[in-house]
């Protein structure tokens, strides 16, 4: 969506909250614009106004959610050195989910589930986990510096760190995980502590 | 499927098969009975005959694969302790995929995603994700038992091993990882390497 004055980056705002709320409500596969619509307060004829169609508009929801994603990192960064990790645990795979999150979740698993067939979901998803990447990194950079991590390889470990991530997140979508879910958290909380220095 | 006598094992076997190639020449979207009649040599109407639908072949196809799964672990426990888990991620994430591999990891993904909505899929992926587990804990076991590994917490261990897993099947299907790959498997190395006693 090309956004060419504040009318319409609050269009878009309204349309993006919207997109979350149809596809927390009804999952990708039940997902429809008229649905997407019955969320929105303006006018459907808006919405193929700035859309082609459904992908085009899920498209530009998960660059709409890379945005969001880079501002709430840059909340995580104000943590303590050391403590950014588990922050960043417990905003990701959170103990306790509300309806919302959950559906959440599940609905962003629905969509990465595109990427085999369709280059521009493959490319979002590439996209969200390099960036995911990225700032993992800059947390076991950040407790290096300040001397609370050993020096490891800062490339190596933000990789595993985010199949960690990614597996659970699919695990939580996918499985009935009961009481695993504190032990997979005191897990992460032993491989936290070994990186200490 | 009920299996009373040998022949009707043949068939499943064949069936299985089938449906194994059909999921990777089409994937889970494309697949239908019919693609699947296609890779059978015996009659579509056996299909019928055994099978309500292609959902109930498929959750077939799913047990299938998790005895499967158990047999070639078995093979797994025949590695030194210690080189089972290097084993075991070579198994589950070659460096090389051939066509064939990659296929098929992309349609067992598309399958996991109708777990959030269909309790069925849901409880297969569960139980093939304990069976995992299970596995990885007997490997952690048997490397402590040799004096191998340090006297880590083997439940929590095994539940954070099954997530690098998952994340890194998912990471593999949905995104271009690149040189990614090579990094991720030094990664797990290193953190083999960390669990010497």
């Amino acid at each position: 969506m090309d956004v060419d004055e504040g009318e319409s980056d609050d269009t878009r705002q309204a349309l993006m909250r919207a997109t979350f709320r149809a596809l927390c409500d009804h999952g990708y596969a039940d997902l429809s614009i008229q649905r997407i619509a019955d969320e929105f307060e303006k006018s459907k004829s808006l919405i193929y106004y700035h859309y082609d169609d459904k992908d085009a508009l899920l498209l530009d929801f998960l660059d709409y959610m890379h945005e969001r994603f880079t501002e709430g990192m840059a909340e995580m960064e104000r943590a303590e050195p050391g403590e950014q990790l588990l922050e960043f645990y417990d905003l990701v795979v959170p103990a306790e989910m509300d309806d919302e999150q959950a559906s959440f979740i599940v609905a962003l698993f629905e969509l990465r589930t595109k990427a085999p067939q369709a280059p521009p979901y493959r490319e979002r998803f590439t996209d969200m986990d390099e960036l995911m990447k990225e700032h993992l990194a800059r947390y076991l950079e950040t407790g290096i510096d300040a001397g609370v991590f050993r020096d490891v390889d800062v490339d190596e470990t933000a990789e595993f760190l985010l199949s960690i991530f990614n597996g659970m997140m699919v695990e939580r979508a996918t499985t009935a995980m009961g009481d695993r879910v504190a032990t997979h958290r005191a897990a992460f909380e032993s491989y936290v502590d070994d990186l200490s220095a």
